[in-house]
């Protein structure tokens, strides 16, 4: 199945979670058993020659892509999470939402300094979360070779000047 | 690797969320690449011969699990959210915490009538979110046919009385 095909299983919702943007529903595609495997193998094909130690899988679309891959490649899985959900002792980073500020939490001792990270969550839009992400792991002391993502939105994505290579499945 | 060497990854982070409680941290063992592959190939171990369509993981912890055992068995992935986090039209099941009510939604249009779900969550304890789970299924005319779970805390699940087969790798 190709990524055009894909495609075709996600579902578009109109004015969700606010009026005016048009969300992608990703449910639809991955309760298919044929296209859930489908993007998943089409994403391993994606880094399958990249360098990296870990996949930190973002809260929480990025765990359904993030935890298939860990185990199909054989690294270790880091959770990056929403404020106040890990249990020992955390870094944080903070962004910027359209209104207000969000923040991304991660275990100081998850990843060992000079350690190579694989970043991915399900949507690429300004990058403001992934960007918080890749701070988390800056914080550590570990490196991010890559971001890997199932959709990315050009109109927003063209602006987000990540600085590591950014591998997605669907541009639209 | 076996269950019990599986639990000796798992840390223990004495009053999270709150006073008194002994958190799970699954955290140290998923970060591990062996622990992580082993820990899926023995939940698929215990339910690789029961009947069912689809894999409904419970947020967010559940994802971690559920997603790489829904790609391994080739069978559907669906997602059982907080409120207000899914787009379209949901059925909703509310349950009680110690203090006051939480409530579960998913699609209605994620599982068709008849269908065999295997639920999956990280850990058992009273059984409260499962079984509002499992209502959820109820609700679109699906059957559960198993709970699969890495966690088991016996002192309490003793009491949670599912109605369907309960599979749990480690019972602590």
């Amino acid at each position: 199945m190709t990524p055009e095909e894909i495609l075709t299983h996600i579902r578009n919702i109109p004015n969700f979670p606010k009026q005016g943007i048009l969300f992608k529903d990703i449910t639809t595609a991955i309760q298919k058993p044929e296209v859930f495997h489908a993007i998943i193998d089409n994403m391993y094909d994606k880094v399958k020659n990249l360098e990296f130690d870990y996949i930190a899988a973002i809260e929480s679309r990025g765990y359904l892509f993030g935890a298939p891959l860990a185990y199909k490649m054989n690294k270790g899985l880091v959770l990056i999470r929403k404020p106040g959900k890990l249990p020992a002792k955390v870094v944080r980073q903070e962004y910027s939402l359209e209104y207000g500020t969000d923040a991304l939490e991660m275990h100081e001792d998850a990843i060992a300094r000079g350690q190579k990270v694989l970043l991915i969550d399900d949507l690429l839009a300004t990058g403001g979360t992934v960007k918080a992400a890749a701070g988390l792991i800056d914080q550590v002391g570990g490196k991010v070779t890559g971001g890997l993502f199932l959709l990315e939105l050009k109109a927003l994505s063209s602006q987000a000047n990540l600085p590591f290579s950014v591998y997605s499945l669907i541009k639209c």
